[in-house]
């Protein structure tokens, strides 16, 4: 089989990992409310996340050069903060706000899946997060990341093949020997085509009750797994 | 106290963390004694390791550009292959004896020094190794990382300035909030000239039981250790 070729595997974060959407809202919640500030933290959270993609494309596009997640989320909290009327927060209450990234809580099943999958593969990061970023998240939930690669040491941003390929051979791989854990078709389709396994883990929940995307594999990925836990098994670990 | 500042610590590897003589030495003969090769192993890996300077100072100079130290390594391997007189050796036995540095063996208290450490600060390489030889010797050593960075991410080689501040801005750290842990001396210099914080760490059988260098700290650091376990109890993990 393809995936007995696999060295090791890189791991999507930002829904697959960790579940943003409840840790931002939480962080945010926390900040404001104490403030008599009070709007729906679920949808200030989701629209924060709806500004990634949009920031992350004028560097793919060359718009402007690179720069780290950590800048783009602290940009995007500007627009967020704005749409949703809130105001007065200070400089270092919206950097604090802005780490709400480095601090997003694992789904329950990933430190322990990813505890048993370790045994047999090392475990990198494949994320568009920087490292400080996924430093502070790995620690905060207990995630025995062997390496923290993807967007800012290979200085571009998902889905652009050569992050894929740089976090291979970074590892020492061939695209072909490093599988792409993660909660997204799209992502997924993107590491297939720059060589890489692919291994689709169901997040149902990452964007709240009523998730209408990414609810099934979408394609013939390598695996299609329920959790962490799952994934394990179904490699055997 | 200027160490109150520091927010994670960043390693020198090889010596400082791993005693790569004697694996070195282990590995050549475990692969050369059983053909009835009979060399100075000891010997034949110091001559290795003494055209590791040689041969970064060629990308450091701008004479080539930047290849890992896995490269590096390979090359060199050829030289002193021929030095000792040693033939025969197949396109894969090399390899696999080059890999001798992804396996390398810690010092012992280097694990449970770590450990403690990991408690209170993140821990990164700051090392020439590049990411694959430092991914394997870390599963090899249990030797808990938070993050692989240096010089493969950086794109130079220490005693480069830039490697030492980008290992801090990839952190997401200023230089003096960052801390290089090394038993040589010279790396050390440079990083405080790069603006890190310091800590020597004595390794006196590094080199062997001659060794005539790097015995003490030659200079006035911010820590002086005896091993990852004084380190430990001096930064109060």
């Amino acid at each position: 089989m393809a995936i007995d070729k696999v060295k090791a595997l890189g791991f999507d974060v930002f829904g697959t990992v960790v579940d943003w959407r409840a840790s931002v809202a939480r962080e945010v919640r926390g900040l404001c409310a104490p403030k008599g500030i009070e709007v729906d933290w679920e949808a200030f959270a989701t629209a924060w996340r709806a500004r990634y993609q949009p920031s992350m494309a004028k560097v793919r596009s060359g718009e402007r050069p690179f720069v780290i997640l950590d800048v783009l989320h602290r940009e995007n909290l500007e627009g967020v903060l704005e749409a949703f009327g809130i105001s007065g927060l200070t400089e270092p209450e919206k950097d604090h706000l802005n780490r709400a990234w480095h601090r997003l809580d694992p789904w329950p099943d990933s430190p322990p899946g990813l505890a048993r999958l370790r045994k047999r593969y090392p475990l990198a990061t494949l994320s568009n997060g920087n490292v400080a970023l996924m430093v502070g998240l790995a620690r905060h939930g207990n995630l025995p990341f062997d390496a923290i690669l993807g967007a800012e040491v290979a200085r571009g941003y998902k889905p652009d093949p050569q992050v894929y390929q740089t976090t291979a051979r970074m590892l020492g791989l061939e695209p072909h020997e490093l599988m792409l854990v993660a909660a997204h078709n799209n992502d997924l389709v993107a590491a297939r085509a720059a060589g890489l396994r692919t291994a689709f883990v169901t997040r149902p929940t990452e964007h709240g009750p009523g998730q209408t995307i990414d609810l099934v594999a979408e394609h013939d990925f390598d695996v299609v797994a329920e959790d962490m836990l799952d994934l394990a098994s179904r490699l055997g670990c």
